[in-house]
């Protein structure tokens, strides 16, 4: 008994330690330059990252359970508290990058010194404090995600175009020389079906409670939009024709001038994208990418079809769980979309890029937000925001449920976000 | 036979009739000035809702079922042309009070030209051309309801707070001296249901298809909330705790230093709010009103409610034919929220105040749009809004039904909204 | 003498009836509706101008010395206040096109007030009186001009491009066939010479103290650029070559596009520009109109030429009293520059448009302020504007003299403002 | 002879050698981090600064004069060129600071490589080199100070408010006991007089010609205004009282709710401002800095006077060519104003603080922009803009002489800038 629950505690520790690593692994070919600076408000510098994800633990944890703990650094609650309003003032968000002190080393400390009280205190083996570690990790690895969004649209904004990534690309990141095959609209009957995360596991209060949900009968495709076929999308004239959008997006295009997805470029003849490996020719195989919800709808009915609903998704998604392992995640290493293959069934439910849902981010029924200060966590972001499905290259694979509910406002692009068509039976 | 057909027509050009006499009674009181200014992007002038409702007639119904038709001003169909891409280009809207010519005897004699045409064809008794001709009278009370909201909206920017109506205020204006009983939350067993518009009777695209949809166990208020329960919210801080608010519109609501709702003003000791009757003592006894979503839904989450979803709402409403009857619309010319009383059961389910929904304005599963070029009526506005049942003061009678579905940003308050509570069972 | 001073009071009284009168005279021709509009926060809505000119007299005039004057509304005193931070504070500019209320009718009625008072007090011939009068119609003047610009640019944002004059353009439009001589640079020895307006007659604290100034030799031209001299700098790239704009001057440019003068419009191969008889072709013999200060000053760069000294200006007008005589202005009824001619020495130094100069809106040495509440009538304008010259088609004669200067923004085009060359010698 | 022409040369190579070194002593305890950010559209990140001194002589003259000169990254003539549009295209100025590549090690390298290939030009003493040499070495210094305005104002926006200074402050940067003596007012009998930079020695363009100018008789201040004087009109309602200010600055006041100086902020009961040494206690002795155009014309408006005509403070501090030794320079490493003292005469006119003139930066009479690429560097800024004369504590001393003419818009408050008083006698 005793030998098992030392147990259990190593293995809590070892989580923390191996995301706290994987977080750091991230900056690697990375500057303290390239990690202090914000390419825009959405985005935030890497330094920040760092210094957030050992705060989250700071605050709500060690300041809470661990006895007679010093803080780090008390300015550090007003510097890189993100948006609890429950736990105080905090430096605005569109001036993160002007943090130039404390220095990339600073944080460096400070998230080993955070690494290890928290050590300290999971040896205790206390489950309020294993809960709060798990939510803990779940959002370090959001922000893995993040930060490998935002050092891409940082090093998007540098006419040099610099690579993060040395290594050469994997094969599968260049399409077959042959066509793909047609995409195939996979039946389900519909009816009165469950949806959301079940109690147990770890989930976050948005996807509770596990709920009836009654769906039409519906098709969803067997893949995800290629780049090869919003090519065809913008030959067409897609960007040019308001008739496909929706009126908010159409006039966002206008304004920012959308010609195309976010990071592709035009040189001479061909059609490259900026990646975390540099411009590359664009791999027609590959899913789109890096598409808002006003373009990911308006493809949808340039193709006729619709965007899913959560739901649809979701009941699809939770009857392979196959399509988990395999998927192309952030452990990878790959950070782009891989070529679609001509495998019968669904592909690329999980990984390579999140889809975007015709669902508004709301509650469920029944929903009712997390306890005391992690009661901002979700709730109060669900107004104008659309959720996406399945998580991407760049997400931490055990991040992922086909419960998880991912949300974005329908302009935003720099996330590796795509689209899977659905229509109705 | 004969006679019917005979009948059946001259009943169709008696409502056509009746909808152009109605439109134009609500410019009573109202000089050519007060008719050509445009207060905000948002709000058109009159005369620019007198000319497009009668260019919706003339381009959708006259130019292509009119034999020989001259239209009245080639012009007119740039300028009054308000969203349709299909149709063309067209005057912007942020400028339409810029249009100080064709003057207001020009619009009216453009409006009797389409009427005159408009009468002689509909003698003719073409189905093609009454069914499109019902679109078109709804759509004018919808804009019937859009005159008295950008009227009000323009002579609040007035500081002479000058009145449009000079009648005296009827009595169910003033709350009575007693308290309102407390509220009452009605429970509903929920299930399978039906939701949505049937096929018979007018209803637009985006009402449609009817179809199942499951519903919890809920509760939903008897009436809506009043202006002496927001006044409670208001003491209590409400407008100050960004706890209570979504992330937008805490965000939204700092950046315009919103206090109170739209229109209400502090003189001296005493709340006041400005309406069409010019600046009243605040009736508490009546339903809130001019409130955007982001208000609506910080007061329920301060009562410890919820705001109903629309599916909600429409099982309710469909259950109580009777409550569309005696309800406060246009046709009783009062313009304001009246009091509410202590009868016992639902009240105010239609008129008084559009009640936010907490469900954004999405497709229902198997939505088409309409055919042709009124396929932009209501699709293309499928983001970013949420739905609002229930008509208002300001609403015509014959536009309303129970599953009528309005749509605003969720930070828009010109339009005579408020809120109604549920919860979950 | 008693007759005498009879005769002076009738004088001063025909004076303010005759400005009155003319002010009025302005809006033949226009509706209610057209006076109520206002197209940008530069410009306001005619009558807004017919009321703020009555303001002026009622505020400075009849509340200090009519006995037991009443005012006709108090509330006027906030709405047609201009920007006089000493009287009170005031409805704001950029609102001034929602007062829809108090109606034009009001206004006149509280012109014919104002009047009625005024003339009962300017036959007492207080001269404290009339020198404040003298201002008041001084004032006046200013504002009949900024009638005739304001309503340009009213109905120029109209897509029907109405014109406001029905009258047959005068001969004097239309360029005759043959070319233009070459513009002649007339010499000037310069020298230490006094410029300023003299202690007698009226003039504005800003042209005061007349004093010393030291000039350079210079030249100046015989007349004003002219449109055909503009296609020439269009037609040689002079809007896309930055070498030839001030920084800031470049930058305006680029962020609105500016391809042209304000009113310029390429109908088929033609130029044409909208004046208030509507859309005319350009004629190539009149000054060029409606440009900018950065518009003038490239053009003079891309000439190789510079804009004159206010100083070179004055003192060349001052040697001319002639030039006043004839010169076109508002009383012409022509508002629009006439066609240049081929006569010897210098033409149209008044009239027909106000000429950019280089020189910013400064202080002259020794400049002191107007006192009281008047001292904000120019001295809190000497920043960030620039010193025009000559008056212009609207400008009514009495206005001008040799010492007037008038000031605008650099950026601002809707004034009739053109430019005369000069260069060092 | 030969060996005079050596030792020339080296004096020239020297002179390089001792600018270079002063520029990247500027860096001192300064990270990577610090010189990477930018912090406002108007202020550049160091880095930046260090290379763009950089490409002005690698553009300027290795270019045309050093045979076979490779550049060491052609991307650089992109990236750093600043405004010069004859040069060429450009990277955006608000997006300075998103260049996180090049590194500050790849700059620093380039550096060396720019300083390797002058140094071996300057060695063949080419006079035309040795002439742009000297533009450039001027250039950089300009820069040196921007860069100290620039680290200023992104430690700034700190929170944590470090310092970049860790030396003790010097005595003079805190006042005596006693107050300081009342300002004198030194009168000027004015006259015609000379103005402008000779043509024997090192000024720009806008310096010259040396011309005449007629001065009024006036008075002069003998020291700056200090921050004592400054604190009075704060009590004094300076900030709220529009009838003090200038038109366009009571609006951006308002608008950007100034109430103190830039850098100012109140501890409790204390003053305090933001220096390079961190936050520090008002010296009340010391010039007050870091105000605008709108601010400084507002206290001399209160304080009865005004500020100086450009030409007044020059030919006081022409007449006084002891004011430039010994005064607050770069040089000094003090880095903010020293405390005024009660020595007779004037005081301070160089170092210290840039002291606003009431004069618009326009061209002298006679001016003529310098030739080719150059041309851009001082007149295309010759509107909007007031002209600062004497330097201040951030100026390299050799950067300075009574005819140098600095200038920023009327409301930037990010330079060193401070005031003097006049009147006219």
């Amino acid at each position: 008994m005793e030998l098992d629950k030392n147990n259990q505690e190593q293995g809590v520790i070892d989580s923390f330690q191996q995301v706290r690593r994987q977080t750091l692994a991230l900056t690697e070919g990375l500057s303290a330059e390239d990690m202090v600076v914000q390419s825009m408000p959405d985005a935030s510098p890497l330094k920040w990252h760092l210094a957030h994800t050992s705060w989250f633990y700071e605050h709500f944890i060690l300041q809470r359970f661990s006895k007679n703990y010093q803080c780090f650094n008390t300015d550090y609650q007003f510097l890189f508290n993100s948006y609890y309003d429950a736990v105080g003032p905090r430096h605005a968000r569109p001036n993160r990058g002007l943090l130039t002190r404390p220095a990339i080393s600073d944080i460096l400390e400070y998230r080993q010194h955070v690494e290890t009280h928290m050590q300290q205190l999971l040896a205790l083996g206390q489950p309020d404090v294993t809960e709060l570690l798990t939510i803990g990790l779940h959002h370090e690895m959001q922000h893995q995600e993040l930060m490998l969004t935002d050092v891409l649209h940082l090093l998007s904004a540098n006419p040099l175009a610099p690579a993060m990534q040395q290594t050469p690309p994997p094969a599968s990141l260049s399409g077959s020389a042959q066509p793909l095959p047609a995409l195939q609209m996979l039946s389900h009957d519909g009816g009165l079906l469950k949806v959301g995360a079940a109690e147990q596991g770890f989930s976050y209060d948005c996807e509770k409670p596990r709920h009836q949900y009654f769906l039409q009968p519906f098709k969803l495709a067997s893949r995800p939009v290629t780049n090869g076929e919003w090519l065809q999308f913008i030959d067409d004239g897609g960007y040019q024709n308001p008739l496909l959008w929706l009126s908010d997006g159409w006039h966002y295009s206008q304004q920012y001038n959308w010609q195309a997805p976010l990071y592709w470029q035009r040189q001479q003849q061909q059609w490259c994208s900026f990646s975390l490996r540099g411009l590359q020719p664009l791999n027609l195989a590959a899913p789109v990418c890096h598409i808002s919800y006003y373009e990911a709808d308006a493809f949808a009915r340039w193709a006729g079809k619709r965007l899913p609903r959560e739901q649809e998704w979701e009941v699809i998604a939770e009857a392979q769980p196959e399509a988990l392992t395999n998927a192309n995640f952030l452990e990878q290493h790959i950070w782009q979309p891989t070529s679609c293959d001509n495998q019968p069934g669904f592909q690329k439910l999980f990984g390579d890029v999140w889809e975007w849902s015709q669902s508004p981010y709301s509650p469920y029924p029944g929903f009712s937000a997390a306890q005391g200060e992690l009661a901002e966590y979700n709730g109060k972001f669900m107004a104008n925001q659309f959720v996406l499905r399945g998580g991407s290259c760049a997400s931490p694979r055990q991040q992922l449920r086909s419960s998880y509910r991912n949300f974005f406002h329908p302009h935003q692009r720099w996330q590796f976000s795509g689209l899977r068509l659905a229509e109705d039976q």
